[in-house]
């Protein structure tokens, strides 16, 4: 060891894209936006039309942010039906289901940026939700059975190159730090308006 | 008028199938359940696997309720990422917006079935759902601004061969008794499990 190597100090390495996520890029953009709230305003849309019986079919297809507007790389179009079961045609996944898809895909994307942060290379993420509900609400055939989901669960497995307590705790971050998290145990507003025709 | 039409009581007409709905058998499924209530214990299923970087997908194939398993018709696969602008690759939607895609297919759905219930035919139903979320919560750069939508907004526009008022009650009874307005404007317990290895 040299004098030279002692005098320097420890360096921390820059960070180096990782999990598919260009992680330099990633911090410098929570930079810029820190320096520039403004930025930091987005709002998604979704826009959807009413095909035959229960089912529909949305579009996702743009949205604001960053001081913009921005169009996705592609329109995504996804449809919501109820099951036969509940006289639906099963055209497509329950909105029940779509909650538990938003809830799975935003913790995981977390996860996967995390990690980068944090050098860790991930080798596999999977998840699987439920969602317990009671259909006497949404039937109308009680008043205190709530409408929605009384419990959610997701459990994850997730494996890579740190010890099984860091990655855990890459989990717990995620979920701390999601979107879809947020808004399923906490509620948000929502408005409601119907403008009406013949 | 006759005496014989003076006499008669007026008659409810027998619900028919109406919307793509098919009236009888939904309200015979009403009260099947409101005779036999654990019928309506239902738990709803996704499973998600982490592609690389924010990138996931979701398979939605089987739920269970009204006392059995079911799978759907078919599989449903869908997949969730995080846009350019947010370093992500921009493969799909971004899980905030799939938020809004459930809200508007749980709404829909449950227009159709009142509709048709209350003997309305519709002809056009369509929505645009907007959710304005300020990013410094997700990007670590706030702990009071909240990581999820501050406000959700919903517009439909509905036609049909009723009144307007009576159309806009139907859109009004169906956000009361939906499933995904109540999830999301009031909250649900989430548990999150993860399963570490290396």
């Amino acid at each position: 060891m040299t004098t030279a190597t002692i005098e320097a100090p420890a360096k921390k390495a820059p960070p180096v894209p990782r999990n598919g996520v260009d992680t330099p890029t990633l911090l410098a953009t929570i930079n810029a936006v820190g320096a520039q709230p403004e930025l930091a305003k987005f709002q998604f849309r979704a826009r959807n039309k009413w095909i035959k019986g229960t089912h529909s079919r949305t579009i996702m297809a743009d949205f604001s942010g960053a001081g913009g507007e921005h169009g996705h790389v592609a329109e995504t179009s996804a449809d919501g039906d109820h099951p036969a079961v509940l006289c639906g045609a099963d055209q497509a996944p329950t909105p029940a289901e779509w909650v538990l898809h938003a809830l799975a895909t935003c913790i995981t994307a977390g996860i996967a940026n995390i990690a980068a942060a944090r050098g860790v290379t991930l080798t596999r993420v999977e998840s699987k939700v439920t969602g317990d509900v009671d259909l006497r609400g949404i039937l109308g055939l009680s008043d205190t059975v709530r409408n929605g989901y009384q419990h959610i669960g997701i459990s994850f497995e997730i494996e890579g190159d740190a010890p099984p307590e860091k990655l855990r705790e890459i989990v717990e971050q995620s979920r701390a730090r999601s979107a879809v998290f947020d808004v399923i145990t906490n509620g948000v507003p929502v408005s409601v308006e119907a403008k009406a025709g013949q």
